[in-house]
């Protein structure tokens, strides 16, 4: 595959799709880079739930408190110096506390719950809670139709966050499915979002957990398959290791190889670009071999600085010299 | 009137009527003095709103933290030691802040508004969270139908709260009206609290805002009547003031003397003995005219011991010689 020629401009559309923490840092790294109204971020929603009778996003909460700026630094969830006084009276009222509210971040899932019932799509809750913080980015919920991740362990079916916070994603995982796909639409938002991007980034988020329920709805993968050529992945693993969570592990209960190669290989037919870990260097002739274009990188995000280099890769990797 | 011979035992039942502050106290006092399960308390649910989707009892909980031993000394409102991080952010979403909702107090609510969605009824909703909270009283809403208490002034109709927390009390009341209270019925356990109860008790709640709408559901006010002889209130006027809050405010407004004698005119058909203030001794004969057993004491509450005080010399006026 013959790299394109650079383009003299910035992109003035870049479309993110996003989990949580790698979705974020993703994200954030072209929300720096770019002029800030450029960035759209596609948020996945299978990993959202009730709990307690209060309507929990936590891949799109994580993407708005990064992108505001107001995040908590490092448990890769909520916000920075959160306190836990209702969940500590919640729990003397014996309700359950193993998913961790804190005090401000409730305050997002008691209006996400009074603007839905007062007849606001997600996506419109969305777009006033990120507002009211300040992010100047447009975050779009994948669906405004609900889709739950259930995961199928060798301890029985699991609501998505039971095995991922309650269950701390020990068990054993034989398959994923996303309840409620079938009668899910991607929104018109998240549809144009992908239809007029100049770029499209995947994030490096769980290709099986956050990115799939994405790819799932109908319509985008179709669309990402005509753009292939404007879409670059960033790899979720360094060293077969992933640098949060279960993609590594689930690689191996799939009986795949724990590698950026198996992330190549699963998207493969919708991605153009791939962002290597300098790390896994040996593996870019087997990945261009996918017909992609590869960029070997340092991308492990651990500053602003680092997202910014890991989202300039990635444009320049779809051909813009940012 | 001739004093009843007092009894040798302490009763089995007393009920409490009661509103905020004032109820809160004159609960506590019986709660404290008799063993915890002689007490039932029915409260006040004209002041309940909604609040950002949140079914906010204000009277509830002040009783039930008050038994509990969490409510906040001083403010008449809320938990002990609460924080305000929620509505720190609620307010950075743009949401109303001038209803104080701490953090601890938030939980209540959110598990109101859950079991309520799961349809529980409110008398149920409260027995649940007064016995987590380890409160062996048992906490009847008067009512599980919607009350809402509405302030007719010269501001025109303002809900409650508005009138009584967002503009202080100031405006000046022409009128109050109950909305909802030709539908709404007391519960059965309310009923049966009245009828099974040897003494019942009018806290020193404000009249018109507290304890009317109590007064208000078919069936209190005429069994109340037929048992005027254990009735006993004790009045919120200390020296023509009320103790906290709009109750002498609102005589002047309607055109009655701020005084204890306009309370016991106001219950002069279902309460046969009261309890004046020292302060207010001298009418104590005005009262006694009114065919009440009048006892004078001190009524100002500020310590456990000045509420023990008080419960023993409302159950003495009933005849118990506790």
């Amino acid at each position: 595959m013959k790299p394109r020629p650079p383009s003299p401009a910035w992109p003035r559309q870049v479309t993110v799709l996003a989990g949580g923490v790698g979705g974020a840092k993703g994200a954030d790294g072209v929300y720096r880079l770019l002029p800030p109204h450029t960035l759209t971020v596609i948020v996945n929603t299978g990993d959202d739930f009730e709990h307690m009778g209060l309507p929990i996003s936590p891949d799109l909460d994580t993407v708005m408190y990064t992108l505001a700026g107001i995040q908590h630094p490092e448990q890769g969830w909520g916000l920075a110096g959160d306190t836990f006084h209702a969940l500590e009276m919640l729990g003397r009222y014996g309700a359950p506390t193993w998913f961790r509210l804190g005090d401000k971040d409730l305050a997002t899932h008691i209006l996400r719950r009074h603007w839905l019932d007062r007849g606001m799509t997600l996506t419109q809750v969305t777009d006033r809670l990120r507002r009211a913080l300040g992010v100047q980015a447009r975050l779009l919920p994948m669906s405004d139709d609900p889709v739950r991740t259930v995961v199928m362990t060798d301890e029985g079916e699991l609501p998505f966050q039971e095995y991922f916070v309650h269950r701390g994603a020990r068990p054993r995982v034989r398959a994923i499915r996303f309840r409620g796909i079938e009668m899910a639409r991607p929104t018109p938002e998240v549809l144009s979002a992908l239809d007029a991007a100049q770029v499209i980034i995947f994030a490096p988020s769980n290709p099986y957990l956050s990115l799939d329920p994405i790819l799932a709805l109908p319509g985008v993968r179709e669309r990402l398959r005509r753009r292939r050529e404007q879409v670059v992945a960033i790899s979720p693993i360094i060293g077969g290791q992933a640098v949060k969570g279960p993609a590594a592990k689930l690689m191996q209960e799939f009986g795949l190889p724990a590698s950026a190669l198996t992330v190549a290989r699963h998207y493969r037919e919708i991605v153009g670009g791939f962002l290597l870990d300098t790390r896994d260097a040996a593996l870019a002739p087997e990945i261009e071999a996918l017909d992609m274009r590869v960029t070997v990188v340092d991308t492990w995000m651990r500053s602003p600085e680092d997202k910014v280099r890991v989202a300039r890769a990635a444009l320049r990797t779809a051909g813009w010299m940012v």
